[in-house]
């Protein structure tokens, strides 16, 4: 017997039947004997629909209004699917974020959570009856209904797993699992059996979304073993002889749960960067400074960074920053012109980056440069380079996304056989 | 300046312009430097599609479950309506109903309420906050979101009317008033400036609906005033010049507020009864008793009763009771002829209840034979008659309905010159 936080999608709850499918999946997990708790998203669309809502009424809406608007399309979702399990005989009751309670700080739109009151929900599970969550939401201080920010949902279940001290969090959501890299790109990209927190974390930062950042960072600290699996794949399970009927999926977990540690877990990427160079900005200590300081006070986030010295006393910072920044970082170092007293500024929004991930690099050597051979190989220019203990990042021309990730994929030998 | 509770319906929220307009209306009214409160119904065809879901999901759903979900409707509108008046610069805030909170008891689906807790409501109102409170909606003991049945949302703006001590209830709707009789079938019926509160109750349950049953109980045992206008026409009021801007509409009160009472306020009519005649049932002490005891067991509502007695010891029954239990009513008599032992049972589901309205009628002679005389002029058979201080009902058949109202419209001097 073990006790786990189930969790599905808003495409997993899209519609009636979705519902009632999702509840049988519930209740062959009740069937196992496993203490059971559910958390839910709205049905899809309907949050969009309730944020156009408020956004047509007014642009800039008060956030209080605007959580108390959007989180009642989890309710929603909760009571039915409550419904949907009486009706097939699981005992059910559905809870607000307000009725756990969820409590969280006064940030509304984007609330963190704070503490969860989950002694009722223990009492619950152990008496037999399945308790369907709301996500994306708790309460404030001033007790008003505060929302976590969109895709909060991950974070709720993976909180309430922390709080209900959870065997495993099972995340179903519309993808059967953490694959190598972006199947649209390379088909025979490979579904992992496990990654760790950090990988994923990394996989997530660089465009493989499948959870949300926040609930792989909270499952990190809290220890909380992740699952993520399809709601829309059925896989062969043998449900009569009583074997757990879990599909095949990820298991996200801490890299000493994974034995067999690949060198490289995934292949990451993301057309989502610019590139900006300074060019010849005087040699001097403070300059860094000069550059980012402006950048950090607007609110640009800045992500690879490179210097390189010239031989005139002048040296080149080339760095990146998000695409929708880009034209707001060029108007701040326009007007830092007379600080940083640079030559020339040079930007460029057609490149793309491309990550090599995996914990088991920290004790293996050269897996960079494995990937710059590789680049070479195919005459990929390599514009900037970053590293970090369990990720290498390269920026290269984005028309060379897809030839690039096929190319590493090979060569860390991560194509499915 | 006055308290003032303001309640909009469905169909006055019915979408985001409407919504827009419904603030301006709240707007006019603080302008008048008014303290507001106001309570909202969920946004047309979104109760429909909330209940549609949870029946479609189990005909015998949870009423708990039920009242989670469907009491999301009118909490949308409540954020909506907040959030569209911050935009045009008043000050307002959302309440649902746990948040007030309207405390209820534990019937689920058909709560009533038993408190409010309205110092909080009452603080905003006087510093200048309108508050904007979710209606047919409340919390139970075992804090779990109630709902108060159907129209709920007329009992919740009057029940917070009567806890803020407010000056009026307005009851915003998809009509102007209260009519002398459906405008439907007779065009020259004439909205009433003031009716009295019994008068309202007998005109409802006789199936002139424009304000929910318990709503106008509640008002008349807590002295509240109501008034019903239209939030779709506006009125030609003069707002410029700071006189109070309020539509003509039909105001809800005590009837010593009337002082020019109309012997009758209004003709009403229901076609949902049918007749049941036991014929030939022995004349004996507790035969009455026979008959109705199994059905009031049954739970069907007995209307009209008349007894006439025969020359030959046996006497005959006739009574109503409503259209869609007339099927189990017979049931139940037939299963009780061993006890009542009546020659034969007679059923007619092709009649239709005429009722004459008026507190005035209590000081003056003649309603009812003017009422009888005006049908007997167009040879309408009378079944059945039943009076009570205010009223005077005759059942004839269905056919006659309109033919009957009209006459009786004009023979009292209702017709609008």
């Amino acid at each position: 017997m073990a006790r786990i936080v189930m969790k599905f999608g808003g495409t997993s709850v899209a519609d009636l039947d979705r519902i009632r499918s999702v509840a049988a999946r519930v209740k062959r997990q009740v069937d196992l004997g496993d203490e059971v708790a559910v958390v839910v998203s709205a049905m899809s669309g309907v949050t969009n629909q309730l944020v156009g809502y408020c956004q047509s009424l007014s642009p800039l809406h008060d956030a209080r209004e605007y959580d108390a608007v959007v989180a009642t399309g989890e309710q929603v979702t909760s009571g039915l699917l409550a419904i949907a399990l009486q009706a097939i005989g699981v005992e059910a009751r559905s809870w607000h974020g307000w009725q756990v309670a969820f409590r969280t700080d006064g940030a509304h739109g984007k609330a963190r959570i704070e503490a969860i009151e989950a002694g009722q929900l223990i009492a619950r599970m152990q008496a037999g009856q399945v308790s369907v969550v709301a996500g994306f939401q708790g309460i404030g201080p001033d007790n008003r209904i505060t929302t976590l920010g969109r895709g909060g949902s991950d974070t709720s279940a993976v909180a309430l797993a922390a709080a209900l001290k959870a065997d495993r969090c099972d995340i179903y959501t519309d993808v059967d699992g953490v694959y190598t890299t972006d199947p649209r790109i390379v088909p025979r990209a490979r579904r992992l059996d496990k990654i760790a927190y950090e990988e994923m974390l990394e996989l997530a930062s660089v465009g493989a979304k499948v959870l949300q950042t926040r609930s792989v960072e909270l499952a990190m600290k809290e220890r909380v073993r992740i699952q993520v699996l399809s709601s829309f794949v059925d896989g062969p399970a043998p449900y009569e002889d009583g074997t757990d009927s879990l599909l095949p999926g990820t298991l996200v977990v801490d890299e000493d749960e994974i034995v067999e540690k690949e060198i490289v877990a995934g292949i990451a990427y993301s057309r989502d960067e610019a590139k900006i160079t300074v060019r010849k900005v005087p040699d001097r200590p403070g300059v860094a400074a000069a550059v980012f300081w402006p950048l950090s006070e607007a609110h640009v986030n800045v992500d690879m960074i490179v210097q390189s010295t010239g031989s005139d006393g002048t040296t080149d910072m080339t760095f990146t920053v998000g695409k929708s920044d880009l034209a707001l970082a060029i108007r701040v170092l326009e007007a830092a012109h007379g600080d940083i007293q640079y030559g020339e500024m040079l930007t460029d929004a057609d490149v793309a980056k491309i990550s090599v991930v995996g914990v088991g690099m920290r004790s293996h050597a050269g897996v960079a440069s494995t990937m710059f051979r590789t680049l070479s190989d195919r005459s990929i220019n390599i514009q900037v380079i970053s590293t970090s203990e369990i990720k290498v990042s390269v920026l290269i021309g984005a028309d060379y996304t897809e030839l690039a990730v096929r190319a590493l994929h090979s060569a860390y030998g991560l194509d499915v056989s």
